[in-house]
Order: structure tokens, then sequence, then C-alpha cells
């Protein structure tokens, strides 16, 4: 139970509780880390704490262990704090001397920050390439039922006539609105590396430089303040899902439209059997499955979201332990949105409509408004037609 | 107890519950809604709906109207449902027959949309012109202690030196991040007004000129797809507190760390007697109840924002009542930040620093890992250097 | 300005910032606190205070004081802090000196925190005995409707068939589940009065009695330990709201099913006229906005309940103004509550049953489970009766 | 990819998000499974189904299972859609034909039902037992440090003087309330088994016995309604969480106190040094991260509740399938709840007191009202001799 820091044992509960589920979160950021590792190992060499053997050697150790990450990443043994302090401990084995130097200039918390950062914006990336195939997928099924009248509704009433495409289209548009909105992009396009433990290195004979190692992770800019780079933490990760919860709340109300349109009493669209699944005590049952889990994501995303938030808005100034675990709520998250994403898309391209059971729905009550727009049209204020029409329809019943 | 669309008397508890304190909410928003029916009746005149005389007269009305506007808005006569019921009625007791052609083209679907989406785009920008004030405050203020030493802190224990001007600084920067990653503004800036009741006026013999009430309004581009327009009742909301909310964690984040620092332990920092509260009972109390308003506040934004997210998670597409209830969060949320945004600029331009008790509270622990570096200069790894200052410490003990 | 405990202006915007919407609030509390106040001058009477010709005069004035509370409370002026410091200041106002010893022995904490606990005790009681109505009113619309039969459905899709008292019933068997799950009414039945600002009146030379106050009040209990009065502001509110929350998600569930099986797709089951409202232009509109408060309430409330969850979860012990603002939420989301109850409560009373449509729905898949315990019956293994009846229904397709 | 109902093969991708990381969940509750489809057997072979030998066998083979079920559960293959399927498959791979009648009279829904009741049973004891532990833990340390005086705070300024005692005591007062408030066990304690799809076997000819599996799994009762006992999916875990939320509060709040006390400017309290951890560069760091998690976990438990409010506030009535998303919040929010009274539990035991530290911190202020009070003994108002003490100070400052 010896720490990186220790001189003595921790308490083996303490241990366990404080470390809780973070070394299998860890696992699956350890690539990211590596690669920040390797910048900051170069950027070691080149202010002169690492000679050219010892940065080879460092290198190629991390090499290996970039080889031992696997999508799933690769298991950090108990008897470690965290990821960070296995790289560290593993460069040692492997390389010795220079290996105690990889430390220097960096502290586990821009090392969080900085492998954080990398996934955030590889995962925002991936998201949204899906987010683009969706928007095509939306856009090609919706051109192929153009004018397919059906029924709109409000308060879960007959209202007016719509169409298929207006439908599927107004998800698009959607999805268009929240790739405008937002750029958290550019904020995280910043380089926290070398902010150390949140107070930088100042007043230190030697200091990191940022933007070596800038370059080489491929960071816009440095963030220069070391108290804004700690105060980041959380806090991005709060806004890279304000970001992305839009789609997880249209996500879940193309799931419930489906959900409600799928039903025996409307059956206006369907999915592949391939998409359904059954019953363990029914034999008739062709359940939608899918779409409900895509409904409920929306509500696990959503309390993840609140994790963060009621973590970081307990916080004062400087790094505190309580922020790792908005690690594992900003990963899974994440992980949601990418999978709903693909999901919903599969959902679209093998979409089915039924057009003449949407035709059947087409009840005249939904031609009331219609009726009205023609009696002004003949001369009527608004409001007396519309009470002309009621009328008529009430005598009708 | 009759209503717009009344032929029957609704029941008095059922009309009490689901107007609920919606009148209240519309009396703050008439304002807007009476510039987009003012830009409504112009575009009736221009489809000759409303001849040159009649449309004088209903602008002529809507004038007086809005003259009743304070700043608190109207108050709604408990007989109407909501303001927009309020208005035609209004308007057809002012002018008598073109009075009752102000509702055509448009339903209370669109009106609302319009109305909050020009209350939003308003409130927007008084946010962003007062965050422009407190950022430029924080500058100031940074600027005049740069250099003043304070002991940085994590775990809430003493961990390296920083200085006032980093501490502050780092909720500049911190805003022009928020500043940076959104462009909600952006998404605000179309047209929902002509949409209906969601479905749009599709097939029938006259249709309104979205492109004539966009010009009047301000707006850069028509929102086209009425069913987008709907969907985006309520998620607009949604992405809009979004953008807010990392102010409303600043905030606390600031307001947090000015608690502890004012402490009679810390008297780092101070504000003027007339920010501060006493006690019924305590008559030595001098209390910083606005920062603890200013943390509180960050909690009841979040509540605003969980109300509206958790209603807009039920919906399946077309307009349902209970959107209506995500109104008052809006409102509320939007004013929240607005009022501690100026609130925190105050305590910003009136901080005292004491620069005694900083100076004081630089015990020589800060500087380990400066001693740390010291080594690493002359020649030792640093996890050597850093096990070796780690013995120096515990022999001093 | 100035206030009770000033010797100096407070700042304007600050006043304003701090307040907040609190007056409002106090308003309605308002005849809780005055007959706290009531018993707290008796107690002061009883241990010597105030003499008798004092105690007569002062309990006159509270008298006053309460005839002026309607049922929406009396206004505060905008110049005092709270409800508190008025009711002080209007006793110095009417009776002179005695007034002035009406705040001794007890704090605005301890004040706030008995009017509260008298307030939720009252609301609790209130909001019982209108579930007990609604038990009665579900059980005798069920004993009405028994046997008759409608389809259950599971993943939105028909699955077996159920009665229309077993669904009926099963919000009713809920109802019992949420009255037996609590007993916060006896965690509440503890006097808190005399805990003053949270810290009692230790080591001083006059005490409260608060057996006296407890006598007067109906207090099973003294709440002893001060920190422990203090610490329970705050968390009785989330205690009191977590055990409400049920009610209001089988609220929104009740909404729901009928917000479903009104639709015209089923029409199962239907309220009068004067339950439904109408649309502003679509003039066959007959909607259950009712149901869509109801669901969207549920919302409202969650949302309350986190906004005192946040607040709460950043304190340390001691009072903190932040708690001030878990008034509104906890007084807000008990009033929606009890609006709900009732509510739904008429709409079960007024529900009108659609047999015909029932029994045109229950159409044979419904009965496929039974078909395979059948088989089971006359000797198959559950899992081959269950493959054959697939079969068989795969084959009619 | 075949599943238990299943003649066609599902979507692989479809079958990935649908399960998520449901079989991870299933795999910690496979004994509780275990123990009640035992008891289901039993029944079966009271009713007729299972013959003496046949039973026999089948509960020789949920024993082997049983044996298979470590505390961390045992894996549940990938092809398998839920735990309830691989009982069912490993049933029949054991026992042939008689595992075939094992799922006969029982749903997924009713097994999934009881499984959760039992763990939920089983962690409350738990969680009790543990509870009760640390309330004897604060009792002993409190009286062990009865007397001793710390100042009271309120707004975070020193207020009234107050002693070790009375704060630990808070916590332990707080605790029996939450004890109290609460009987949620008494709801659980009604079994559902027999419930089957949420509609029971009404109409069917053989019926299940559920007064035979109660007796077995040793329920109170039989939860009769199948329509309620399918409503009580993920509203009764909702309920379990509300009852242990408040244990997360004070849990928080003792953290917070904690975190305050531990700092350098305070030391008015500390543990020893196996429960602090160190820095990666700080080497002078010793840091209360246990508190910091303890008080992160109150958001993480928070997050989870949410999860499980927003699934079930979208439902109707009958099962859907996002209630299977329920289930992972559940448990782990249970299992934070039960490692952090046990975490909680030791820091008390090693909780060690500076009562110099303590004592140097009874500054004056702190007795201001207590002088109050003195003036007051000799006859003034309370009001004037608050304002005369707080000239006095004034003019000391």
């Amino acid at each position: 139970m010896k720490k990186i820091w220790g001189d003595y044992e921790v308490d083996s509960h303490v241990n366990e509780y404080t470390i809780g589920q973070d070394l299998q979160i860890d696992a699956k950021l350890m690539n990211y880390d590596l690669m920040a590792t390797s910048a900051h190992v170069s950027m070691l060499h080149s202010v002169g704490i690492l000679d050219i053997e010892e940065h080879s050697l460092v290198q190629n150790a991390i090499k290996i262990l970039k080889l031992r990450c696997s999508k799933q990443g690769f298991a950090i043994p108990n008897k470690y704090e965290d990821g960070h302090s296995y790289i560290e401990a593993e460069l040692i084995k492997i390389c010795g001397d220079p290996g105690k130097k990889v430390h220097f200039l960096r502290s586990r918390n821009d090392q969080a920050l900085v492998m954080l950062r990398l996934f955030a914006i590889d995962i925002l990336k991936e998201i949204d390439t899906q987010v683009q195939i969706l928007q095509k997928s939306l856009s090609t099924v919706s051109s192929r039922h153009r004018g397919t009248h059906m029924p709109g509704y409000t308060h879960m009433q007959k209202a007016m006539p719509t169409t298929v495409d207006t439908w599927i289209e107004s998800f698009a548009d959607a999805l268009v609105d929240i790739r405008l909105s937002s750029n958290v992009e550019a904020v995280l396009d910043q380089n926290p590396l070398g902010s150390g433990a949140g107070y930088g290195f100042v007043g230190q004979k030697i200091k990191p430089d940022q933007k070596h190692t800038s370059k080489v992770l491929g960071f816009k800019r440095v963030q220069k303040n070391p108290m804004h780079c700690s105060m980041s933490r959380g806090l991005y990760e709060s806004m890279v899902l304000s970001q992305l919860y839009p789609y997880m709340v249209l996500a879940s109300q193309w799931a419930s439209d489906n959900l409600l349109f799928t039903m025996e009493e409307f059956e206006f669209v369907s999915l592949p059997d391939e998409f359904t699944t059954g019953s363990s005590i029914m034999p008739q049952k062709r359940n939608y499955d899918v779409y409900e889990i895509m409904r409920g994501n929306q509500s696990i995303f959503w309390g993840y979201s609140t994790q963060i938030n009621g973590i970081i808005a307990k916080r004062t100034s400087g790094y505190q332990r309580d922020l790792q675990l908005t690690k594992k709520p900003f990963v899974e998250a994440c992980e949601i949105v990418l999978a709903t994403i693909k999901m919903w898309d599969k959902t679209v391209k093998n979409l089915k409509i039924n057009k003449p059971n949407m035709k059947n729905a087409m009840s005249p009550n939904l031609y009331a408004t219609g009726n009205v727009n023609d009696l002004v049209s003949e001369g009527a204020t608004f409001r007396d037609a519309y009470i002309q029409i009621k009328q008529t329809i009430k005598e009708q019943l």
C-alpha cells in the first residue's frame, strides 16, 4: 500500500474508499496520459533535464506501455493510487534513474487535466462525425417521404395535418442548432500541462516550457494561469456535457415519438424484426426496447451531469479530491452520447413508413383550421370564422 | 371563466390548477408579446387582411397597451387564461372587428415562442454586457495587486505560493472561456412567428409572410420547419441556461473563496461594512451574507434548469401544456444570473486585500516544492530530490 | 435601509440581492411565526422577563397582527430584511418597551425553524387528508368497474389482459405504500424554539424554558441540542419533500396513462368537457391540459427539491444565509403536492370509462400467454409450449 | 445472439446498446435471483408442475449455480440478454426438460422485482447496522470530550461558544431522526413474485401460489395487484434512496466541517497519518482526501438518484425497458452509502481533538450575546441591551 509520496502505509479502507472505481476509468484513459507523458518527456529533454540517451530510453518505454493499451485500456494494479502513479512506477522499473526524472515539472493535477482534455477533444470529434452521418440519414429518409401526410398532434390530440418529411426534418434542423450553438472545442484547445498542482512553478529555478508541449500535442495555445487550469477541472467537463445534452433530449424525443407511433393503435412506423426484442413469457411480443433504452439514457446522462455539477458547486479554488469523482460520469456520459447517436442513426436508416395507416388517420377534424382560413379568405374576421366553424363541428356531433 | 376558444365554462379548479403562476410570469413578458404582435399585425396588413385604417387602429391600440407595461409588466386579470388571450381581448375591446382579425395566421404557440425568444435575446445581451464590465473590474483589481503573495491551497491545505492577481485573474480567464464557448445567440436569431400551432398553415389559402415579421423584429432568418419551431420550445430555454450555468458555478466559487478568506482565521480579504449584515441577537456579528446568497443561487439556478430539463425529457413532438411550466424557471433563472453577475462585480470593485495577513501566512512549507526544484537543478533526479526534502521536513517536526 | 441590528446603512443592491423573493414567502408564513412568537412571549412571561401587564399588552398586539394575516399572508414592507424583523418592529411600535423584550432568548434562526416546522406539520396533515380522500375515490371508482377488461401493455405494446379496477387500484395500493413508508411527522414533532442562533444560551444567566413553548405549541418533545436544531434547517425540508415526492411520480404516471388513453386512437377514458380546454386557432380541439400540467408539476417539484438539496450539500455546521433560499422551494413544492392531489382526485371522480372501446381493443394476441398456460396444463414444458405458440402465431401472419 | 424468446437474430448493435452495462450489475445480484428462483421452483413443485425428482434435480442445479456466486457475483456470458435468461439457460443445460419448466408462472419482470427487493432488504439491514455502530462511536467520542469549548460559527464567522460534544452529538441526533423518519422496509416486505409481466395470470388455468413463495422467502405479505408490482419497479428504488439520502448529506457535512477544522489556520482536529495522503510533487503535503471523497460521494449519490427519478418520471403503467437502467444507479448508490457510513465511523473513532488550539480560538467576541444577557438580567430590555453592547464593541475597535 506504499504510495509514490509515501513514507507510511495508508489505511487499507481509506485507500479503497478514496480510490473507488477510479482505476477502471483511468485504464480507459491511459493512452491519453501516455501521449501527454511523451510530450512532457520531450519537453524535459529540450530543457536539459533528460539527455539524449535518457530521452530515447524513456520514450521507448512509453511506446511499450502504449502497446499494452488496447481499446479497453490496460488494467492498473490495485496497489497504485491511480494511473498516473502507475505510469511513473513502470517507467522507473523499465528505465531506472531516468524514470525518476519524468515527474519533474508536472503534477498529477496537470497530468489528469491534459489527459482528460485530449480524451474530450477526441470524443467530441467522433460524436460530431456521427452527428453528421445522422444528419445525412435524416435528410435522405425525409426526402424519400416528401409530402406523405400524417396527423400533427398537440396536447396528444389530433391538431393539424403535417407530413413525414416535416416530422423527420425537424430533428435534422435541431441538430443544426446544436452544432451551431456551441464552441466548447475552442475552449478545450488550450494546453494545461505545466500548470503543476495548480500554482505553476512560480519562483522556481527550472520551469516547464509549455509552448513545447503545446506544439507536440497539437494545442493551439497555452492555458497560462495555473489557477485557471485548476479551475477548469470539472468545469470544462460540465461545459462539454452541457453542449452534448440537447442531443440526448432529441434522441429521447425521437424515441418517444416512435414508441407512440409503433403502437398497434397507430402503426405509422416500424423497424425490422432484428431491431425488436421478445418476451420470456409472451410469445406474441415484438418490443421496441431500443427506443426505450434511448429514452432512458437521456436520464442516465442527466444524472451523470448532475454528479459533476454537484461536485464543482462545492469547491473553493485549488484542487480537491472530489474532482476525481467527476472522471467516471464524464467518460460514461460521453460514451452514452456516442452510442446513442449511432443507434439513432440506425433506427433512421431502417425506419419503415406505413403510408396507408397514416392516410387512414387523416380524419376531417385535422382540417378545421383550414376551414377557418377559407372563411377568412371570403371576408370573415378570424375570430368570427373560428366561432362559426366551432358551431358547425358541434352540430355535427 | 369563459375562454377565447370557449363555448363552455371550465371548471374553476381546473382553471386555477392549469394556469398556476403563469399570469405573473406573462406579465413580465407582455412587452415582448406586444412587440411581436405589432410585427404580426404589420404582416397582416401587408398580406391584405387588415386595410390601412384597420392597421393603424390596431397599432395604436398596441401602443396604448405597451404604455401600460412598466418594468414589472402589467397585471393580467384572473379571468384570462394567459397574456396572449388578454391581448387579443383588449384589442377587440379597443378596436372592435379589426381586433378579431389579429389572431389570424398565428397561434398562442408561436406567439409564446417569439415572445420568449425576444426576451432571451435581450437578457442574454444584458448579461453579456455585465460580464464584460465584470471582466474589466477583475482585471483592474488584479493589476492593482500584481505580485502580492498569498498561499495557494490544495485539498484545503497549504500547497505552494501564488499571488493575488493569479487568483483574481483565474476568474477573468474562465469568463473568457464561457463567452468563447457558446453561440446560442445565433440559434435564437431565427423567427418562429408564423409556425402557428406547430404545423404552420400548410395547404391553407392564406399564409403568413414570415420574412415580413422577421424583418420588422430584426431576426436574421426564418425558422422554417414549423415542427422544428415547436420542438425548440423548452429546448432553447435549456440551451440558454446551459450556456449561462458556468457563470453561476464561477460566482459560487468566488463566493466560497471569499467566505473562507474573510474568516477571522484568515482575514486575507474583506468588504466594506455596507456589504455585510448583522445579527438580531449577536451584537458583534459582521456577516458576508452576500456571498452566501451568491453561493446558494447557484443551486437555485440549477434547480430551475432541472425543472425545464425534466419537462422537455418527457415530451413527444407537438406542443404539450407542461411546456408552459418552463416559462417561470427560465425567466427567474435568467434574472438570477443577471443579478448575480452585477453583485459579483460590486464585490470585486469593493474588495479589500489585507496584505500583511497574507504575508504572515506565507509559511515555509509552501516552498518545499521549490526546494525540490533546487536540488534537481543541482543534478538530483526529481523523485530522489522529493524524497530527500520530505525526509528533511520530517526530521524538523 | 436601517436594519434591526443596524448601525449603518446596507448597500441597497446588497440588500435587494440578499433578500430576493424572501418577503413574499415570509408573508405566507407569518401566521406561523406569530403563533410561535405568542408561545415565546408566554415563556418570557413565565421566566419573569415580561410582567403580567407587559405580557398581556404584547399578546394583544400579536392578535392584532394575526388578524392582518389573510390566507395569502400580509405584505411585509420592503425596508425590512424579513418577516421576523418586521414582527419585532411592529410589536415595538405598538407596545413600546415591552416590544423590545420580545426577541430576548431567541434568534431569527430558531424563529424561522419553528415557523417552518409548524407550517410543515400543518400542510403534511392537509396533504394526508387529501390523500385519504383520493384513496377513497380510487376505490369507489375501481369497484364500479370491477372486471371490465382492458388491454395491459408492456413496452408500449399489447401484452396481456387486465381490468379497469386492477389499473385504478394499482394507484391506490401505491398510495398505501407511501403513507406506510414514512414517518417524517415524528421527526418534525420536536421543538427547536430556544436553540437561538444554533448554539443555545449556554453559560448565560437567563435561559429559555423550552418545555414551556413546547407545551403551548403542542410539540411532543424539545429538540435539545442547539446545533442539531441548526442542522435540521434545510435537512428536514429535504426529508419532507422526499416523503412527498412519490405522490408526484404517481400523479404524473396517472396523468400519462390518461393522456395516452384519451387519445382518439384509444378513447378508453375521458373527462367531462369542463375539464378540457380548447385552442385559440383550432376550433375542433378538446385538450387534456389538466393532465399535462399534472405531469409537468412532477418536474417542477423535483427541481425545487434539487434546489434545497444543492444548498444543504454545500454547508458546514452553523447557520449560513443560503439556507434562506430553501424556504421558497419548500413552500411552493408542498403547495404543488396539495394542489396536485386535489386535482388528481377530481379527475378520478369524473373519470368516464368507455367500455365498448376497451372491449374492441381486446385483440387475440393478448391471450397468447394464456394459450401457453393451456398447453402446459396439458403436459408440455413451459419453454416448449412457448415455442409452439410462437410458431403458430408466426404462421398466422 | 439468439435469445430465449428468439426466432431471429437481434442486430448486434441493438443488442449491445440495449444491454449496456446490465450484465455486470446482474452479476452482483445473481445470488438474490437464485434465492428467488429456488422459492419459485419449490412453488412449482407444490402446484404439481415439477414432480419430486424434477424438483430435487432443479434445486441441486440452483445450488451449484449459487456456489459459483462469489461476493462479486459470477460473470454472465455476453450472449445472454440478462442474468435471468442465463439462469434459465443454465438450468436447462444442467437438468434438461425440468429446466424448461422453471420459467412457468413467472416473467423476467417479477424475477427482477423480487431479486432487487431481496437485495434492498439486505443492504438496508447492513446499512442500519453500520449506522448503529456509528451512533455508538459518535456518542463514545463526544462523551470523552464533554464540555471542551470550541467556537460556534454562523455565516462562517465566530458566533457563540459551543462544545465539542455538542458538535459531535448533533450528528448523532440527526442519525436518530433519519432512522425514525422512515419505514420503507415495511413497504419492501411484500412479495411481488407471481405478478408475472405485470398482469398476473388472470383467467389462466394454472396460477402461481404466491403465499408459498412468500413463506419460503420470508416476506410478510403478498403484493397482490400485479400492476402495483409493476409500478413499484423504480418507484421503490426511488423511495429507498430517498430514505438513505440524508445519511449522505450528513456525511458530507461531517466531512466539510472536518476539512475546515483540519486546515492549518484552525487545527482543531486531526486524523492519524494513515488516514491522510500525500502529493506527487509537494513533499510537505498531508491531505484529507478521505473527507473530500466523502463530500463528493454525496453528489455521486444524488446523481444516481436523479437517474432513477428521471426514468420513472417518463413512464406510463406497464413495464418499459428503461427501467432496466435503474438497476445500476440503485445498486451503486446503496453501496456508496454503506461504504461512506463505514468510513465516517472510522474517522470518528480516530478523531483527535486539539484542545489547546480550540481554547486559543475562544476570543471575546464569542461572549457578546452573553453580555447582552447579563444586561437584561440587570433590567434592561433586550433590544436596548443589544444596542449598548454593540456600541461598546464599536468603541473598542
